[in-house]
């Protein structure tokens, strides 16, 4: 197997994590999204979606998404168990980890592609020729601070975003939160179950990948 | 169990597809959507994201996005397999469902949610107060245009979304496609691969849920 990675972006950072967490070490490309390799010819005969991770499997073919690249990990490595281990739980890390992605890396990306110059005519990932909307930075940035709450509020009772191990959900976590640096958005002191978990999962040897 | 659903929403018509396939009978309760029903405290009590579908477990507990609540249906009730038998199959088919998600059914929501007049202020599922941005309606009209070039191509090689067999990405990508008809947005008659795929799918019972 082979990686496509790029170093800068938040969901190649998960799927980094995720290896590293398993101790799955393969090759890797970079790929330079800010420099729009992923838009050139040669990286879109392998993702015609234009779209980082990629892997490449043993048999030649490709499977983009970095929740379906660690699906195919978790599988081929199934110890220590990322994805929960029955169907309770299997569904619990997944919902909490959607709610991730839709309610903070998904508005993050908005806030980035729509403000910084680099973007201005790639507003969305993998596409070239769409123009940034400015109103979606607010819209994203207010989306993410409900984020922070609700993901605030579910730290109370639990040590791990997704209940009592660490899992998926707290990589794609780290990856948002760490993301929204670049913005300048940082976690509001008065969410101290969001600072204390950080702090924890923060100390992993996975958070250096 | 029982699913808190909206009959005329997309996402929750992929969870009773899915239901139907696997011959799975449960209590429905109907929450309006277009009323602003899941905005209401009773039912953000159960979930705080306001979003449906939701599933209360026989513990009380709950669980919400499509996926997630499939992943659970299918632990549960393994066959028909409808998310793949092995690690391969499995990565693929939650990566074609994820393409269909990210480039189909969200930016069909975009365009719904920032033109239809029951949501000039909740452009945003779950949340309320979002002031619709007009620009989102054309940027979603080219994205799932760009998708159905995509998922043409695809279906050149294979009679289903992901593969030799029907699986969850079908349904998904059935639900989308049938969503587009209230922006009037039709397939257009050059991708006759997608005509052939749908008239497939569209006569299982599972369809009509």
């Amino acid at each position: 197997m082979k990686l496509y990675d790029c170093t800068s972006a938040p969901n190649t950072r998960r799927v980094r994590m995720f290896m590293a967490e398993k101790g799955i070490d393969i090759p890797r490309i970079e790929i330079d999204i800010a420099q729009g390799e992923n838009l050139q010819s040669d990286f879109l005969s392998k993702n015609p979606r234009g779209v980082l991770p990629l892997l490449e499997l043993d048999d030649g073919s490709y499977l983009d998404e970095s929740i379906a690249i660690c699906r195919y990990l978790e599988e081929l490595h199934p110890e220590p168990a990322l994805m929960g281990h029955d169907a309770k739980t299997k569904a619990k890390i997944e919902s909490c980890q959607r709610h991730i992605e839709f309610d903070a890396l998904l508005p993050l990306a908005d806030v980035l592609r729509n403000s910084a110059p680099t973007f201005k005519e790639r507003a969305l990932p993998g596409t070239s020729g769409v123009i940034a909307i400015d109103a979606l930075v607010d819209r994203g940035i207010a989306s993410y601070q409900r984020f922070l709450e609700r993901l605030n509020d579910r730290l109370k009772d639990q040590p791990y975003v997704a209940g009592e191990s660490f899992s998926i959900a707290d990589i794609t976590a780290l990856c948002a939160l760490d993301f929204a640096k670049w913005a300048k958005l940082k976690t509001p002191e008065q969410h101290t179950h969001i600072l204390r978990w950080y702090a924890l999962v923060n100390t992993r040897t996975s958070a250096g990948a």
